[in-house]
């Protein structure tokens, strides 16, 4: 072992995420446990007993171990604040608002360092939540100048950035959606395709229809984007067929679904991404969980961080939802917070805890993930370890 | 102003909990304002342009100020955990639980210093979420002695500590009910009377009838005890009409109310404490809180933290639940987890920022209260002054 190398010991009970490290569940969960971390990364995990000797010794103190959420939706660039909006929906109070494109106005307004300021808060509240790995899109700037800097800004934070311009046609655009399509997989592509890893669009009446959706779907994957789809959030649509045609990572909301998209998810390979805190925020009927987890398909949750429908950063508590209102078991929960985020973002080297993964996880006050649920709305996370550094804030 | 004096200044909101300070609403808003705090107390509150000259000045950035929460409701002491319980509940899984009995058991088996810890951990968990004042009940001991040393034990952390000593009847009195009342009203109240400000009874089915929880109630007031009542959770009862009957500062859970509850809890000054954490952690039907507002009934929410129920020990997310599932509007809510708190623990000094008022108060990383509901499960509690003092932790 090099100097550098650190073993986490006295873990209660260990999360790999992985069946082949553990008890064989595909939680991967192992009773006093230790994990060694070397370099930023994970270089065993096992037994405490068994653990290799090393330089330096943590202790947890009996407590559990998960591997760091990954939230592979959101949307952190904005400027603004939709609380009233939130006020007058929750009390079925009439309010004009014009929805995204109200957030769409205020982040064109906004300069560079109020944007930056924002996303750093969110990110870094995030992370004392647990999330060490986030997807985070544009779709508030709207202009070729406004969804670069978005996406510029996402990339300090993260490698996952996802250029969402297809988030709603923008104002100006009203009566000319064509000719927004032709901006989206022409200047703006052009302009967004260095800083994007992800190209996705709101694919929902109101926003984009199949077509247009595919349109700019296609485009971005021929310059080298990757799509993913916001999907069948509002009503039954086109969008989770579209993803699982074009081999989408995955198909985000998928709150109504037929049995055909049921199929198409579970017979492809893209991951429906479910995203509860919306249809908490938005007194809204919740994503059949258990009906695609029972026919196969590979099932994610996300936060969907957003100042419109969803203002949640915190994972533990879409946990908790998924639980609740999903009928998702804890365990399955805590698997489609981690492994099933990773999967959606098509990365292997997050979301578990196995040997060569990313050193990225935490340490929760509570002897078990199964509080994440049972104990709902508490901070539940003491600490947590990004690249194998323990987190100061 | 004495030397001690503080000036928290440059608060965006501050919610007095007084329509005499303030905008004139119930919640008492007040934006750009500054509260003096002498010696503990409140000196002063109002527009931060008019705050008088004092010592020293802390600044809030714009922030919002709200009062400590008051949750008048909770189990702190315990020992044990039902994760495997709640894991079961939620995945509907058959799973043999001896309920409360079951935490009677480990309790009466935990040494003083595990119980001391736990509800040190637990207070401090949920000061760290802005509650200020927490009512703690015994009733995990339900023998002499070991209702004595959880009150004992509460008390080391508050002034309102709940005798509940029927709570369930014990497994050692199932087939001799009313040999359990007589030591409830007997050697158990004697014992435990110093040690507590209110009585209360579990008035349900499966627990205490009417007649017992009048006999257990009446002799705790003979004895000066102030009545509190456990009522209509599972079904309708008989408890709400008793606890109005009997003058009881609140009657709490409230879940199945006939109209002559609702009518009886308006016109009398027995709060309507509602529970939600209970019913999302118990998958139940939610009070219906909109017929007792709209009754006219005085409305407080708490967190019935405890090990079986509802482990949650979050105010923050008792008000989220409150606005989602219960349609109060989010001043509503942070009303009921406020002052509504307040008045089911028959307090004057808590639960409101108005001059004389203890000094208990919490700084929110947002710029309003709305975002306690608009940001569910996020950690917006950024400070804690307790007595005046912020809390360190």
């Amino acid at each position: 072992m090099a100097a550098s190398s650190v073993l986490l010991d006295g873990i209660g009970l260990l999360v790999t995420g992985s069946s082949d490290y553990g008890d064989g569940s595909p939680l991967g969960e192992v009773e006093d446990a230790a994990i060694v971390v070397d370099q930023g990364r994970v270089a065993w995990v096992g037994p405490a007993a068994a653990a290799p000797p090393v330089d330096v010794r943590e202790d947890a103190s009996g407590r559990c171990v998960l591997p760091g959420f990954v939230d592979s939706h959101s949307h952190l660039v904005f400027a603004g604040d939709r609380a009233a909006e939130f006020d007058a929906r929750m009390a079925g109070r009439a309010y004009q608002s014009g929805g995204i494109r109200t957030t769409v106005t205020a982040t064109r307004a906004a300069s560079d360092e109020v944007l930056a300021a924002n996303v750093a808060r969110l990110v870094t509240e995030m992370r004392r939540q647990g999330t060490t790995t986030v997807e985070i899109k544009s779709g508030y700037g709207l202009t070729v100048r406004d969804e670069v800097r978005s996406l510029v800004l996402a990339r300090q934070h993260t490698d996952e950035t996802t250029f969402l311009g297809a988030h709603v046609v923008p104002k100006e655009f009203a009566d000319d959606v064509a000719g927004y399509v032709e901006l989206l997989t022409g200047d703006m592509l052009d302009a967004c395709v260095p800083h994007s890893r992800w190209v996705d669009v709101f694919c929902e009446r109101g926003a984009f229809d199949a077509d247009a959706a595919r349109t700019v779907l296609t485009a971005g994957m021929a310059r080298g984007l990757r799509p993913r789809v916001h999907a069948n959030q509002l009503g039954p649509g086109p969008g989770v067929a579209l993803a699982c045609e074009l081999g989408a990572a995955s198909a985000d909301h998928c709150t109504y679904l037929t049995d055909a998209d049921v199929d198409a998810l579970a017979s492809s390979g893209t991951v429906a991404t479910l995203l509860p805190g919306v249809e908490f925020s938005t007194r809204s009927p919740y994503p059949e969980a258990r009906r695609l987890l029972e026919a196969g398909a590979v099932v994610a949750i996300a936060t969907d961080c957003n100042p419109g429908s969803c203002f949640t950063s915190s994972m533990p508590f879409c946990i908790a939802l998924a639980v609740r209102e999903m009928r998702m078991t804890p365990a399955e929960a805590v698997w489609s917070a981690t492994v099933g985020g990773a999967v959606a973002l098509r990365r292997a080297d997050v979301g578990r805890l196995v040997p060569g993964a990313r050193a990225d996880l935490m340490v929760l006050d509570a002897p078990s993930y199964v509080h994440l649920a049972y104990r709902p709305g508490v901070p539940l996370v003491a600490t947590v370890w990004h690249e194998g550094k323990p987190s100061p804030w």
